[in-house]
């Protein structure tokens, strides 16, 4: 990637950051109101993490960046880039659970249920997730608020990221290659394809747009969750934010331990070179999301 | 209560059950569908109970009360009700867990943790919860999906029924009447009042069928939690379908503890003369509600 292209890529997350870490401090209930505690613990989980103590966002950030590639304005997109961020986040502290994979780091700080107890982490997701389903009926325009829930709940749910969770965490078949994609896709694809997806929703996109960023989200999520799986072996702690080789001693199916390292990094360059090939349907528009994409295989976003 | 108006409570619920029970078969996901246990799992705790081995049903059914009360038909509030019944499944579920109220029975049969082991029983919640949301999206005519979601969710949110929740584990004021009733009204009666007023909004009723149906629900629910800590104290296990005197060993606020049995008694009848009260309005098309708001007192429903 080119030193200007860095440059643009980095001062554009940093906006969009800001944009989104601002909407949800507006849509989180404040830690003044009953119930205190159960309000903390959704905030301190939302604005806990690495860059900027906010996290990647990058979820959220999909969503604005393929709702402003649709010709949407990115204030329209805000709602349901936020809604996307509080279910990956009501994911992750149920994820973090004794009873899941029993984590007690999260974004480089102790997880949910250390900092508050497990009865109120168990609490907190549900009222992060319940929120997101408010926000977008709340702040969406009456004939978006549907298709755009419909689009969330699909994802989310027990034949989305939960199925995900669930084969995760109790695989139901052969631990092959098979399964461990279809664990990925839904784990962790699925939320990433909806957000970008949500984005075009949003910009009431045509059809053939939706199609080339479905497609775009569906690869870079699959992408997303290989490196995250190298970065578990290679042991960047700092980056992952929890401790390393989680996955290897929970004896977790990964792309390395199926594939091998040098393998599993061939997957995900091709991945993101199927994901970026989508973007030239949208010509020069589709800057943004393709340097996003590519930083995807340096974790630099 | 005359005998005739029993028959006829007794066979409208039935047939109210037999098509919530219908839908809801036809809503949740195939057990033979991946993951095949997390879908196992979501059908055993919405269809384990006492009546019919389906629950009482008591919410959904005041959403099929309230839409025919105000005209609506009775197929197109059923995802509406189903949804609801989906929340209240999801809400039992996770409030049984180890780390909440640590039961081991619910409805007569072993909680979904005890059934399923406790990371299957917290995705089964989560998945349900979804699930309503999806169902409402997907199957509710355009522009009510969004008013019903909006509905749902903050009935069932971090300032409706998961504050009851956070404040029945976590109490952080002083244990007094007070307290007391923000829990119940939030834990109990935020989910039924909405059952009455999803209703409505599903029959599109005018502002002050609404206005009367939310005085009623609100009443009724709060009415429904005091017969609840009654029955606790009462031990009829049979009717509760778990342990009797839970309340009391795990030294819960209750309305038994707080006023003593014979003033929740009077306090229970008084919600239920208020709630039907406003059923006045109605006339004669409010004999269903008024007999089954009657029939809480009893627990006869």
């Amino acid at each position: 990637m080119q030193a200007s292209t860095q440059e643009f890529l980095k001062s554009a997350l940093e906006a969009y950051r800001h944009q989104i870490d601002s909407a949800l401090d507006r849509f989180l209930p404040p830690e003044s109101q009953r119930p205190k505690k159960l309000h903390q613990a959704m905030r301190y989980s939302v604005f806990s993490g690495l860059p900027g103590q906010g996290g990647k966002r990058l979820r959220p950030i999909l969503t604005l960046g393929a709702s402003e590639l649709c010709a949407g304005k990115k204030e329209q997109a805000l709602p349901a880039a936020c809604a996307i961020e509080l279910v990956h986040t009501y994911s992750l502290i149920h994820d973090d659970l004794p009873a899941l994979d029993d984590d007690d780091f999260r974004r480089g700080k102790p997880s949910s249920h250390k900092a508050f107890g497990e009865a109120t982490a168990i609490l907190t997701g549900d009222a992060l997730l319940t929120l997101a389903f408010e926000i977008i009926s709340r702040e969406m325009p009456e004939d978006l608020a549907g298709p755009l829930t419909l689009e969330l709940a699909r994802a989310a749910g027990s034949e989305g990221m939960i199925a995900g969770q669930a084969m995760d965490i109790e695989p139901d078949g052969k631990r092959n290659l098979d399964l461990l994609r279809y664990i990925h896709r839904h784990k962790t694809g699925s939320l990433i394809a909806t957000s970008v997806r949500m984005g075009a929703i949003v910009a009431r996109a045509p059809e053939k747009s939706l199609e080339k960023l479905s497609s775009f989200g569906e690869n870079l999520g699959l992408a997303f969750q290989i490196t995250d799986d190298l970065l578990d072996v290679k042991g960047k702690a700092a980056k992952l934010g929890k401790p390393v080789r989680r996955d290897q001693k929970q004896g977790k199916l990964t792309y390395p331990s199926v594939l091998g390292l040098e393998r599993s990094k061939v997957e995900a360059e091709n991945l993101i070179a199927k994901a970026v090939a989508e973007l030239s349907y949208f010509g020069e528009k589709g800057e943004f999301l393709e340097a996003l994409a590519r930083s995807i295989l340096k974790r630099q976003y």
